[in-house]
């Protein structure tokens, strides 16, 4: 088990871009979300997979437990999301001693990029580099649980402007 | 992923007790509980650990994904289970080609005693003992998401008569 810290953020120009070190594919969905608690499938580059199990009701630590499972699984769990399955790029970028995920949304969110940075505790204060927007940190409308579940919603309601 | 397809009864007298080849201690709960899934935890004699994620809306075959996990991670689970936390021992007990595990329940359900027999497709007859009674295969008050979950329900109205 471990603690996920992390703050969240709009991000409004392509200034990361020139610092990427990796990238990869992932696609996502949840077998289960309810309001404290979530079990998410996630594979990466299509070559691996994983299990995930979120709880807590802090936005900005929650308990999680994480397994490798087997891509075939996570493809035939993805196929039964409750939801949408999300596809996104996703993009360390080092920033100060800290690394930064950009994620850029394909399909239902295609034009959403939002930025993420964990940290090893909640008084950690990562250098906000110029590219990011505003913070969304605790905005459950940016919440992978929400981009996954309530679309219809966001498809009208989420801006990725600063 | 497994197909699971099994057949469900109440037992009515312990003629199960001669025959029993092995026994082990679970301890079980629902981390999410939805209508047509679930994730569950499991330790065994309190020494292994399993994540289980059962799909499909039938009542005799689910899809079954199952993964080991630490024991430890299982604990701090079932500290977050939804619903109450299942006592029970299994019993496997073979009869005629087929192992039936009889399942004695504690705690909250003290007094329910449930025979299960796995079968490897829907048109299996497995030989019923003498000592079952009731087939309850389908009905959502004995599944162990529901034992898990309405026991106040449960404790009403549930009995281990046939």
């Amino acid at each position: 088990m471990a603690k996920e810290i992390e703050r969240k953020f709009l991000v409004r120009s392509d200034g990361w871009r020139s610092a990427v070190e990796t990238k990869s594919v992932l696609r996502q969905g949840y077998i289960a979300s309810m309001d404290d608690r979530s079990v998410r499938v996630r594979t990466l580059d299509g070559k691996k997979a994983r299990l995930t199990i979120k709880i807590g009701r802090s936005a900005i630590t929650r308990d999680e437990f994480e397994y490798d499972i087997p891509v075939a699984d996570a493809e035939e769990l993805l196929q039964n999301a409750s939801g949408i399955v999300i596809e996104k790029t996703r993009y360390r970028v080092p920033h100060e001693g800290f690394v930064w995920e950009v994620d850029v949304f394909a399909g239902e969110h295609r034009g959403l990029v939002i930025a993420e940075v964990e940290m090893s505790s909640e008084t950690d204060s990562p250098g906000l580099p110029s590219w990011l927007g505003r913070e969304v940190t605790g905005d459950v409308r940016y919440s992978n649980q929400a981009l996954a579940t309530e679309y219809e919603h966001d498809r009208h309601g989420l801006s990725n402007t600063a």
